[in-house]
């Protein structure tokens, strides 16, 4: 990964970062990226699925339809993931704040091999819920020739951190009102078994370790 | 807001909606949207906050340096906010799925009037946190002038969301593995001060009334 014009964070460049672990990180702990294209020259935003195999990031195709079609060529894309981690509460409406991590890949999207389908389908698995796809009844042949899976070839990343608490104007620092950081995560819930499913099955493993 | 080949969603069409409420609702619940527009012919896609007064939308723009000198020409945008709110497990590999609700906005970008700049700033802080804005310093007229703010005039828009459990094929279902839900949620933490508040300040109402 590079950077260039494009990808360098030019607003508050002391919360940047290009360091190829720093952005892993951040791509797998959020269940959702954004993936931005140009279609007939506007923008357009749509969340995908994606997964990480090493420096390998597949995107799941099928929420995008445009994108699907596309694909046969290559395209031109913007993968953003954002992770809120809280809210930062200032003692002025001027320097309310967010914490947050994000990090932004500028690539192309290329349509994935059939022979590398199985491999990205298990990435894309993997990165929601890890072990997972050892537990299920694999994808068949016909399976994998009716999903869509693209690889983002990445051409510039780079990473964007706010930590920490609200930095007040000295003069505010006396105003009767509370300040500080309220933080934010998600939160598994209570698994709600399926339907159908023999009463008292326990969940399995991978489910088990998600909910930590 | 209307409806054409743009923002008619193509796949899983019985998964959509233009209901205006519907929209508005998913945009409510989501902290952050993520912003997609072109520039040099290619996608961006930036997190951005971003608050609602009616129709109006509103985009903090100092996120963006990029869309921040776009801004003064109107700018093509497409805003995206996507919840997530569970893992649909399935039995087998390939119907596994997500449960998510999400917007797609695609409009113009444009230049906040001055005297429009208080408000829009308020319908951001309202959105994140309501009462807050009641509570603090209100923004002087230097920092209102240093603030960036874009409303997003609507052209097209759709929401789509999965709901429920996994759909598995027949013949899966007897299969020993767990299947079901996993819902996901963000959660608001512990306050944590900062360090310069009075010890034992309570937080706020504001605060207290967003965990609930």
């Amino acid at each position: 990964m590079s950077t260039t014009e494009r990808s360098r964070v030019r607003r508050l460049p002391d919360r940047a970062s290009y360091d190829r672990d720093t952005i892993h990180a951040i791509l797998d702990a959020a269940p959702v990226g954004h993936v931005g294209f140009v279609a007939d020259g506007r923008p357009v935003v749509i969340p995908m699925l994606f997964g990480r195999d090493g420096d390998d990031i597949y995107l799941h195709g099928s929420a995008a339809s445009r994108l699907q079609r596309s694909m046969a060529r290559s395209l031109d894309v913007c993968l953003t993931v954002t992770l809120v981690d809280g809210l930062v509460l200032a003692r002025s409406a001027f320097h309310h704040s967010m914490n947050y991590r994000s990090a932004v890949l500028f690539g192309r999207a290329e349509a994935v091999p059939e022979a590398e389908k199985e491999r990205a389908l298990r990435a894309i698995s993997e990165h929601l819920i890890a072990g997972r796809w050892e537990e299920v009844r694999p994808p068949t042949a016909i399976e994998l020739r009716q999903t869509a899976v693209a690889k983002l070839v990445v051409e510039e990343a780079s990473a964007k951190a706010r930590r920490g608490g609200p930095v007040d104007d000295e003069e505010d620092l006396a105003l009767a009102v509370w300040a500080g950081v309220l933080p934010c995560a998600p939160v598994w819930g209570e698994p709600v078994p399926d339907a159908q499913l023999p009463t008292g099955t326990p969940p399995s493993p991978s489910v088990s370790a998600l909910r930590g």
